[in-house]
């Protein structure tokens, strides 16, 4: 890896990690103010009476040593949890985090650079949104930064709808193909197969969702460009899916939709227990408990 | 082991999987009229005038190379599905199964006997019971019979009161010790711990209810011995928990409660999916996923 330099200059490093984490941070607060703007904008459904929604935010911090469950794993740093109930969102979850410490054993072997001294620095925002109407697609948004003896991004978004809506599935993969075209050709077809075959629950059968882009151990083109495409995927995040929910949040649903919505949660719930590397890492790694399963749904249903 | 010698005189291994698969099915049957006369029974609450609960009977085969998931275990056999919703139990299902085949390299290694031919034959029963009152317990019961190159039982009984009653655990442990004593003073405190240790949520630093007992690998008395054990436990469930479930029935709940018991029933849905051995073996060995996740509860919320 080009950027494997991590351990031996340390000072680049600081400021890169400076300068991620603060992005990740401020995209929380983008992200926030606009989907508290669509709970402002509701005008129909039978939620228009209640009170739009606002984020509260929960800022958390983990001392060394401080988690039982963490199995040899040593994590410090905190994070900050956003979390809505509104009148479109049920829930949703913009968590960002900036944590650091040491890996136990088990985990040192599973992750790149991590082999030696299991040491290791991450930050990102996490992010998912199950809305109040089946008609409005759920969705997750996940970037990061992860530093080892090594370096790289990860990240994507990919939507959920309930029943699929042909437009909004081209005018979100379009989004992310033109964010990824900016950066590289290769770019939207390896990152949009990558998400298909990610977002697949094999029991089921079934791909969790339409897709959209999913990558990681990104360390291609420099840290700088590399920084660029994250931050260009955060972006185009918070263009085109708040365009997606007002076309859909007005609209009206009925009691079987709302039934199909519950049960499609359903695998959703599985989908994030059964696979999710992200909910795994975070639990076997001794990580916030209440962040990581801010992914879960409000309520779903297996009739 | 000492009953080790299923490949080596294979004449009594084919009766005594005869017996025990059919002893499963009649537990099935058994237990199935219980609840279906706790249904019958129910006097008091919100749902005393609808009409009893009765349960379908789905059975279910596989045929060998049919999964396009099982990673190169075949599987046949097949089982039948018991399943009820009805107005004391909100969802119940009882498994039985029976099958066999052959396990992809992968498993070998982590089930003991099957190491070298990867064969294996595996019948039981499964039950999970989701009740429409949070005052009534929910309940886990399995027992099995596997043989590979080796043979052992395995199985246990435990509870998940929503709000804990004392008598209850009381009552509840109480059958199962005096189950356990018949056999062995050992086998209570020593099925207890593991039931304690096996139904713990790590992340939450959490126990899933109150106990009751858990084993496994158990080929320790000879064959016969074993054998009248797994069928005492079955027995044992058969009997206590309909009692327990008739002391609450009839009882009215408030909508907090039910609220409180949604939210208990999402970590039954964390610890089936992160946790369960029998829920992820059987997922990722090919099995039935409609009668692997009819474990589920048919309503969880995460609020």
């Amino acid at each position: 890896m080009s950027t494997a330099t991590a351990q031996t200059d340390p000072a680049p490093w600081e400021e890169r990690k400076a300068r991620a984490a603060s992005w990740f941070q401020e995209l929380q607060e983008t992200i926030c103010a606009a989907f508290e703007s669509l709970e402002d904008d509701l005008a129909g459904t039978k939620f228009a009476d209640e009170t739009p929604g606002r984020f509260e935010f929960q800022p958390w911090d983990r001392e060394e040593g401080s988690d039982p469950h963490a199995s040899g794993s040593a994590l410090q740093g905190g994070g900050r949890m956003a979390i809505m109930r509104g009148r479109v969102f049920e829930k949703v979850g913009v968590n960002f985090s900036q944590v650091y410490g040491t890996f136990s054993p088990d985990f040192r072997k599973a992750i790149p650079g991590a082999e030696e001294d299991g040491s290791f620095w991450a930050s990102g925002i996490s992010l998912v949104a199950h809305m109040q109407s089946p008609v409005v697609p759920a969705v997750h948004m996940n970037t990061r930064m992860i530093v080892t003896s090594k370096s790289w991004f990860g990240g994507g978004a990919d939507l959920t709808p309930m029943v699929e809506d042909k437009q909004d599935t081209e005018v979100f993969h379009a989004a992310f193909k033109d964010c990824c075209d900016e950066f590289d050709p290769d770019y939207y077809p390896r990152f949009k197969k990558w998400c298909d075959e990610y977002f697949y629950l094999p029991h089921r059968g079934e791909p969790r969702g339409i897709g959209g882009i999913f990558y990681d151990y990104l360390d291609e083109k420099g840290w700088e460009d590399d920084f660029a495409f994250t931050q260009a995927v955060g972006k185009t995040f918070n263009d085109i899916y708040p365009q997606i929910v007002r076309r859909h949040m007005d609209k009206d649903w009925t009691d079987s939709e709302r039934e199909h919505q519950l049960v499609r949660r359903g695998r959703y719930v599985e989908f994030n227990l059964l696979y999710d590397r992200g909910t795994q890492f975070g639990l076997k790694s001794g990580g916030n408990t209440e962040a990581i399963l801010m992914s879960m749904p409000p309520e779903a249903k297996w009739p």
